[in-house]
């Protein structure tokens, strides 16, 4: 298994440990201590040794931040950890506080009364949001002091888990579509063209993607933990453990980049400071690079990360690999919906026997590198909760009569997968099929729009919304994300969703994702992946329009579809998605399981 | 009549101005001058001692800047203006240059290639444009220098007209609804809470709501020309010429304003500057104020116009008013529309002879104080062009089996209205009748939506497109602009467009417009304007939505519906809208303008 479902462990007594940090923030002069949920690559996971906040509180959350006075302390958590983080935390200790709507500075000015000094560690912070503190703490005689080593490291002691070391793995030109080479020319063309000497990349996905490696550092993202630097002309540095480097690993980096240890980075950006360069950094980078190089001669240009447009933009052999995957993928969750199909009805399914078959339909495939996020399974009430992830604790039944959510994905050395599908387990409510038909109809505007080259994700969101609007209902979450390939789940920069600023290009991999939430008694939720493609004109159009190719295949519960609800275009997309799912993923699967295909694709009659 | 349709003069013979102006540059020490269309209000449009542009260079366009170098010169215009500025403007002295493609800062590099001083009035520049050149003129040794005194005010002479003295109104309660005396009370209370000690205002418009006055000192917008300060306490001051005030207007504003001469606005900011007030001031502003205020110990918050808000969001009395107004303005178009269907199909009617018919039966009205803005009347291909205006040099006949665009719209004391209809003369082909239907699909999307409480107008703009883009369609402006009470016609901040970041509030009116142009063949708009209401919840519904209610009243070309195109819920919109019009326009109409309204509003048979 991937994933486990234990609950978060419970009543965690720190106090030991924070009077050590207190002892040492005494003697580094610091009055306050910045405990944040982050590394220094900007992970959504993270490794097991940078779990500090865990450490320091025993919150297991997956985003918080703790402060740390002498006297007074404080967690601050988003909505999905307002119950959670108490149960975890000494309360005696920690405050736990939510936002946005609580505020660190204001918390701060009231530990602070007389002021004083913040420390923070400098690798665990981006500049804008230190710099939005340091705003917030004028006035309120708070200073910022960035610490040289983080006081948790010290105290940690044995304890401490090893730096992951997953091994390098060259990723085949098969999968990956363009050389190392090519793109590293690519890139290098750019930063001339920028009038830049060099680039700093501080994101795992983005070194993955341009050296055509992938890792095991972190959990359900197959990235290797390392930074990079990469000159506008000459060879590129990598800076990564050497015991993560076999010898195939040697070979195929050898005549991309240096190899060079961790340690040495400080020196080689003291070189770059010291020689005046002209340097691309992130805004999303770690304040650490940007406090190392100013202040002397090198000039910092804030400006994305270069790699991540072009690796956005998947090429022929990417979308090929990721067309295999969906089939494969595909045909497993087939397999696992036609067993719930069977099982569920009989009352002894629950919510972690579900996910596990899933996993095990996705292992059967043989081609199952890692699941690409933790399975989300929610019954009933469970499947409301947007972000839920089932414990031993919170495991329910599926019973009868009730709507069962389940949102999961699976790595392949060909493609990424995300797929949510809501099914009912016996006979759903009238109200339950309205309102899956509305989502669904969301779904299909999205799925089906046209629209011409430069429009952003924002622009596309509304289709997914308007059904729910028009019923006085909404959704609280983005349409749809990035994918990556063979790569993050979550993979900017585009979305669809009021914040979509990116204009969608060819190539991009986005979900499509509309969702309806009933508090206390059922989630929906009806995901699939789509390419932007080039549309072909329509007749006497003028405009040069893109669209979606759906990449995911698998039934939507016609139980739940409440047929006069839509329109004959509309419907005429359902049977003919469900025809291409019978078509491409009926040849996959044993004539049991093709039986029950047959039946959840049949067409729908009105 | 509130329009003309005179040709632009061509060919100005504007030499002996240039050379004077150059000799004045020569003294002044200046290199180079910028001449924008643009007066001390930044309004839209210009009273004529403001056309400094035109005067200087002879393009009368609505929008553009000139640059005179000592020995070069160049005009720099969008899109609109490419054809018509060549034939205005002495080629031989003034280089036309389109925007965006052409950049004002590297016209200056090419020109001031030693570096050099370019001037400009601070009265026609907003900062935010001013901080921007600066930054780009940087690196190229130019420098800026704000001038006290307009250059071209110097040289004009006697033939320059004098200053505006529309005489101020006062706006009756019975129409604004809210008195001026509790605007000005709440705008204190706004002050007060955000910690400022007084606000400017610099638009005309925000001043005409807030004083509850109305003027004419420029054309279609009902503005008096001032200025105003409001402190947080105390009596607000009013900076307009004492001219434009009979004894009613005095009486109504002495208990809300001491009046004050334009010249001494100069002395008072001196005063608030020495006196270290923190004074609000819209980004919008000419940056003349900020130049006055800053380098002192006042402070300057640079805010949105506390007016704009408060403004946009229609009371009672203004929504009554609007009812009533586009009740009265629907009869003048109905008859317009009916003498239009009775008189074109016989060939004697022009662009021109439309748009002076449309007038005259607003002005029947009794009630007609302007044209809201200069009637487009677009023939075929003329209505292809967005921004026409109709001149005798392009006066057209409106052709059998043509389309006629026409977007009009009246200022009458309870308020302002905005419509365009598209109609056929004679038979249409089918292109044209698809085309408009697609459009009429995007303008049901818009009237038809429910969207939650908290809804930017951006979110609405893709409703208006779909099926457009469906076809490989779309148009190249925004789908509609907020609209004031007896006001600019053009008022924000709401709009329903790509860039519409404002959230939708009940009681703002705003226009529903899309279109669709066929370049040398047809134009097609329909435009209504709605108003943004509190929408009652559906059943089950959970959220607050809001909905439009559509305030234009007049018939939409059924002869151009492709019924069969539209979905149900389409097809019963547009019964139920003609219904509406018929209803409620019917009883205004005399036999035969009934009879034609009973027709052209007929259920539409598929």
């Amino acid at each position: 298994m991937f994933q486990t479902f234990d609950s978060p462990p419970a009543g965690a007594d720190t106090s030991e440990r924070i009077a050590g940090l207190r002892e040492l923030m005494a003697k580094a002069g610091i009055d306050a201590l910045l405990v944040p949920h982050a590394d220094e690559y900007m992970n959504e996971y993270l490794p097991p040794n940078a779990e500090r906040l865990a450490w320091l509180t025993g919150f297991t959350g997956s985003a918080g931040l703790a402060v740390v006075a002498r006297k007074t302390a404080a967690l601050f958590v988003d909505g999905r950890y307002v119950l959670q983080a108490p149960k975890q935390v000494d309360t005696g200790v920690f405050e736990v506080l939510q936002i946005p709507e609580a505020s660190l500075a204001d918390w701060l000015g009231k530990a602070l009364k007389a002021g004083g000094t913040l420390g923070f560690d400098p690798w665990l912070h981006a500049p804008s949001t230190m710099d939005e503190l340091a705003k917030e703490l004028k006035g309120k005689r708070i200073k910022l002091k960035a610490l040289p080593k983080n006081p948790i490291d010290r105290i940690w002691g044995r304890a401490r888990p090893a730096p992951p070391r997953g091994p390098v793995i060259p990723h085949p030109m098969k999968y990956a579509g363009k050389s190392a080479e090519d793109k590293l020319a690519e890139l290098q063309t750019t930063l001339k063209k920028d009038g830049q000497d060099a680039v700093i990349l501080t994101f795992p996905d983005s070194i993955a993607w341009l050296f055509n490696i992938r890792g095991s550092d972190v959990a359900h993202n197959p990235v290797v933990l390392a930074f990079a630097i990469v000159p506008s002309s000459g060879k590129a540095e990598l800076f990564v453990d050497a015991a993560k480097i076999g010898p195939e690993a040697r070979s195929h980096l050898a005549p991309l980049a240096k190899i060079s240890e961790p340690a040495s980075l400080d020196r080689r950006l003291a070189a770059l400071k010291a020689a005046g360069k002209c340097i691309r950094l992130s805004p999303g980078a770690a304040l650490w690079f940007y406090r190392k190089l100013k202040g002397g001669k090198a000039r910092i240009v804030r400006a994305t990360d270069p790699c991540i447009l072009p690796k956005a933009r998947k090429n022929a052999a990417e979308i090929k690999g990721s067309r295999a995957a969906h089939k494969r993928d595909g045909a497993a969750v087939v397999r696992f919906l036609a067993w719930l199909d069977r099982e569920a009805p009989k009352g002894g399914i629950d919510e972690i026997g579900a996910a596990k078959q899933l996993e095990a339909m996705r292992a059967e495939t043989q081609a199952l590198k890692e699941i690409s996020f933790d399975t989300i399974s929610g019954a009933g009430s469970n499947g409301a909760i947007v972000h839920y992830r089932v414990t031993t604790a919170t495991n329910r039944k599926l019973g009868s009569g009730e709507l069962f959510l389940v949102d999961s994905g699976a790595q392949y050395l060909d493609g990424t997968t995300d797929i949510t599908r809501t099914v009912v387990i016996g006979k759903p409510t009238r109200e339950m099929q309205e309102r899956f038909t509305m989502v669904l109809k969301g779904h299909i505007g999205v799925a089906t729009a046209l629209f011409p080259k430069g429009t952003r994700g924002a622009e596309l969101d509304p289709f997914a919304r308007r059904a729910l609007w028009a019923a006085g209902l909404d959704f609280d979450h983005g349409t749809g994300h990035g994918v990556g390939s063979y790569l993050s789940v979550h993979e900017g920069p585009q979305s669809i969703s009021k914040r979509g600023a990116t204009v969608l290009e060819p190539g991009m991999i986005i979900s499509n994702e509309p969702g309806y939430y009933k508090e206390g008694a059922y989630g929906i939720r009806i995901e699939n992946l789509v390419l932007v493609t080039e549309a072909a004109k329509p007749a006497g159009g003028d405009r040069d329009m893109l669209g979606f190719e759906t990449l995911t295949l698998a039934p939507i519960d016609r139980r739940l579809v409440v047929a006069e609800m839509l329109e004959g275009e509309e419907l005429a997309w359902l049977d003919a998605y469900h025809a291409r799912v019978r078509e491409v993923i009926g040849p996959e699967l044993g004539p049991t399981d093709r039986a029950w295909l047959e039946a959840a694709t049949a067409p729908i009659r009105r």
